[in-house]
């Protein structure tokens, strides 16, 4: 195991404030870092950085990592381009800058120093006591600098963060300064941003390629990226007239070089194959001008999020396109975001899908997990966690599902704004057995399809439980359920095979039971509330006085009420069978928690920076 | 700092099951240990230990032990009279078998062994893989083994019990024959019982005592103990006519030899003042014979249970008895707990009062906090845990404590027979500030008067909050507040100085908000239930269909509902002032949960039980 020996206790400037005096305020310089750290063994072995994004919005800094799950570690790459008097990198729950556990290099503009910090609810930096960021080596590059450094998934100390799967808020920081004492540094006050990546790629293996594969990119065309921060682009695609049937087999992402900081995530949607033809169109998704028959281009055939590979099916499995029966109309919808508001940049990215004529054993297939998208499940204001669950019960999979069961191999969470976890668990005779996706730092702004790391089986019979978690403390009214951007969804895609007819498995409050709560908060409080029969279920939510006993009772009701629940073959078409007014799964085990393993013994150093020498100044 | 550092590789039997095949099955034999574990060091620097407790009601085990807070450990004393092939030692939650932590003495015939050992879920024991209990000496008396061990209060072994404040509840179990495997054993099968003590005694200075201290013995004469296994035994005494306003100091029990295991708790009770004379009575409490107006005789004057030692006032401060408006008659009450039915035992405990015609600077007084004797406090049937919550808000001790404020130095809790846990906090300016008394492990069979470590100011406009937790999982009917024994309290009698007015500062539901919640339920649910306005408050309760969803709604409505306050003189005697429908104090800030301190760096031992040499046989 590499990690680095050399922690001799240093008088180094951070801790002692030592030379403060002599400092030479009036230096502007940057400086070059040269590894002094002696690396026990040769050349790392983890030399393979497979996954890489830009941290910022100019691709200054460029991140690359791989991922040991042998080791519980993640190995980091960090290409600085322009480096001054150092860099701050680091993760926190959500991207704030405070509460954050962070790797930092800096120089007084004489020595530079590498250590784990933190910063306090203030941004106010400190060393930490236990150093688990373990430099590995540094290198000079006629690009820029680059920093190897390793941390491990759980380090056991409370100052950390404890990577885990699902999305991870980096944050950068960057030191324009000689800094002469960490404690002197504030990060709130430093420029720098956050990047939300999903740090544990899975350890899938790549199945292996049919010999005819061809294939066909979805792009783009030349298009001038808008000059403001956050732009959709709108570009419909058509396959050839008697396209036959295909399968996917996987799909990449073809990003416009220098621009890979600027395109966030992009998806190509299939339209509905009730219309025989769609208008082409090439511009901003929420322009006046996009016609009306685009919105029914909503079927996912591929998803990409920046830090994300290619997207590879199962060797048995493929997504049908093309032949009867299916549009030959796609719509590629790309997020440009342009924080910097750079002007003219011309991008031409896209996705790349491979497709195969010899067909795969299986069809994959997407199902919709989660909530129905209805007012009913609703979200007081100014809740800090508040949950909403929404169920595939056993009498629907009972139904609907092959006696063979189904394999779900990735899965895509989402949620509109107030989105900050989502959890899917599978449930058997009462029994939690497995969780089917989780994140537990999920972002409605980033929402990639993941690859699962463990195919889960689905039977007859099974649960699958879908929790989301919002935070809707910045409101001031409620927030229902629905299509809105201000209202909210709790969905799971889950990509699975065989294909089955079930397209929708999910569940709402029985609005009966609603009904009676909304009486019962009528006439409990003193307060004449507008409880009108004939207002609508938004409006009764909205004139609601959210006192903490009207808040406990909506939960109480949502883990109480019976649910209808939606197990269709279409959004509108219904299996046949009595749906409404049916009891809430009940669990009587759960999943334990997971208890987070600790570093092994020769553990992690004590408190102390680790010296690098400065090497030749650098005018700037 | 003494510990065992004897932990060599043993081939024991216990854990290879060697000679299993050449154990003398016949053999009816005791044994004695020998000390052969070298003591590092002389003497046990503690050896004196000032507690002592009876564990079997023969008292054949008797356990003392002292407390280190300095080194956060106990230093156990367990003397075994009779010795057969061994001994179990230990705690649980409850005082049940299952999941406990055993230091467990035993013998294979040939060779003895001591070790840290747990029991599963099912009463099965384990060796544990960190042995937390250390053994410090063996010693051979006349009477029997001493054994001498010690235990940090937290050692972070999840497999451990955590030592706490409050009742512990000990158990031990008996090995009769010899044993060749631990694993074999199954406590739940041994002759075996649970004694309830307070092991982390407060370390209290003992205050100087007056010179003209006197003592008056409240005993019971010559009682023959009833052959029952609980008896509550009522013997009436009277002070001298005249008999001047003095100050008790401290009271200390007196128990009459041979009866240790026997006398459960006593309580000394001051009768009414209203009443000029009362009748003399000597016998069971429960006794038709029994005068009606002992009743009247309910003002603790002492209190002494089990394991208890005696009760100093604190300097400043007595408590005063004899004099005008004060009754010279005494009821003192014993509880026999007699469960092997011992017959014809003769006993004259009883407690004896010390006290001083040199009056001190203030009378101590005593304060009832928690929650008022009423049927609207209601547990539910079935709970594992259900909180309620009484308060003593800041307008009553702004009304009714003097400026300088009081100080609280014992405090004796108090529930019926569902009270699992009891916990009182002063909040000032809605921030939590200090425990005033906690026992998280408490029985409402084992209610001393415990001092406190810290004596707790109290100042106008503080708050304190009485938190009961109860178990109803064995009734199934709703239980409400009252003073019968399946009918709940929630109670903490504050001991103090110097005395006010304040007899009583508690609270309950405000009965409006749970006439709302009965209609509330009522309309909620399907069914149609009896809530007649006619019906009592009880009545309400035990015909609510007990669903999560009404569960639930009676938490919240307790979370949220405003309170009547009864702040009294006297239990009839309000002070002037509005104190219904008052809001509930709100804590904005929690104190936060103690993390246990793990022993230091050079810890316990491996997995490994230290072996003792066996002495020569002796007939049984």
């Amino acid at each position: 195991r590499m990690q680095n020996s050399r922690s001799k206790p240093c008088s180094c400037p951070s801790l002692k404030l030592r030379e403060v005096a002599s400092m030479y305020f009036t230096m502007v310089a940057a400086f070059l870092v040269i590894l002094v750290v002696a690396l026990q063994g040769s050349a790392p072995r983890e030399s393979h950085f497979p996954y890489k994004v830009p941290l910022d919005p100019q691709g200054l800094l460029e991140l690359s990592w791989n991922v040991s799950y042998p080791e519980q570690a993640v190995h980091f790459q960090l290409l600085i381009r322009e480096l001054q008097f150092g860099i701050l990198f680091g993760m926190s729950d959500r991207g704030e800058f405070e509460n954050a556990d962070l790797a930092v290099l800096w120089s007084d503009g004489h020595n530079s120093y590498f250590g784990d910090a933190w910063s306090d609810a203030k941004g106010q930096l400190h060393m930490d006591s236990q150093q688990d960021y373990q430099l590995l080596g540094a290198r000079r590059a006629p690009e820029g600098l680059y920093l190897l450094f390793r941390r491990a998934f759980s380090t056991c100390d409370p100052k950390d963060y404890l990577i885990e799967d699902g999305t991870v808020h980096l944050i950068y920081g960057i030191l324009e300064k000689p800094v002469h004492s960490l404690q002197a540094i504030n990060i709130s006050a430093l420029p720098g941003g956050l990047q939300r990546v999903q740090l544990l790629k899975p350890n899938v293996s790549i199945p292996e390629l049919p010999s005819d594969m061809k294939t066909m990119e979805i792009m783009a065309p030349d298009v001038i990226i808008p000059s403001q921060e956050t732009t959709y682009w709108c570009y419909m695609a058509e396959l050839p007239a008697g396209f036959p049937k295909h399968h996917i087999v996987m799909y990449e992402p073809v990003v416009t070089a220098g621009n890979e900081a600027l395109v966030h995530h992009m998806e190509v949607f299939q339209c509905a194959a009730e219309f025989d033809s769609f208008p082409h169109y090439n511009g901003p998704c929420d322009s006046k001008m996009k016609p009306e028959r685009l919105n029914y281009c909503r079927h996912v055939l591929a998803a990409w999020a920046m830090g994300a590979q290619a997207f590879y099916y199962p060797e048995e499995a493929g997504l049908a396109f093309g032949g009867p029966g299916s549009s030959r109309y796609l719509r590629l919808e790309i997020h440009y975001h342009n924080p910097l508001v750079f002007r003219g940049r011309r991008d031409s990215s896209g996705i790349r899908l491979y497709y195969t004529a010899t067909l795969r054993p299986y069809d994959a297939g997407i199902m919709e997990l989660g909530l129905v998208y209805t007012p009913v499940m609703a979200i007081p204001p100014g809740e800090e966690n508040f949950i909403l669950t929404g169920y595939c019960t056993d009498k629907c999979t009972q139904l609907a599902l092959p006696t063979a069961g189904i394999r779900i191999f990735a899965s895509q969470l989402h949620t509109h704004l107030a989105g900050r976890k989502v959890v899917t668990v599978l449930s058997r005779d009462g029994r939690e057995r497995q969780v089917v996706n989780a994140d537990g730092h999920y972002s409605p702004h980033f929402q990639e399809i993941r690859m699962l790391k463990e195919v889960v089986s689905v039977f007859p019979g099974d649960e699958l439980i879908t929790t989301c978690t919002y935070n809707t403390e910045d409101r001031s009214r409620a927030t229902v359920g629905g299509f809105g951007i201000l209202e909210e969804m709790c969905v799971n895609y889950v990509h699975y095979y065989p294909q089955t007819q079930l397209e929708l498995c999910k569940s709402a409050v029985d609005p009966g039971f609603l009904r009676r709560y909304f009486n019962l908060v009528n006439r409990f409080n003193d307060e004449e509330i507008c409880m009108c029969p004939q207002a609508s279920v938004p409006q009764q939510f909205y004139s609601i006085p959210w006192n903490t006993f009207n808040r406990d009772v909506l939960k109480s009701l949502y883990g109480f009420a019976p649910i209808s629940v939606h197990c269709n073959k279409s959004s509108a078409v219904r299996f046949p069978g009595e749906w409404e007014k049916q009891p809430l799964p009940s669990i009587t085990q759960r999943l334990p928690e997971p208890v987070p393993r600790c570093p092994p013994a020769p553990g992690p150093q004590p408190a102390a920076p680790v010296p690098l020498n400065l090497g030749q100044l650098r005018g700037h």
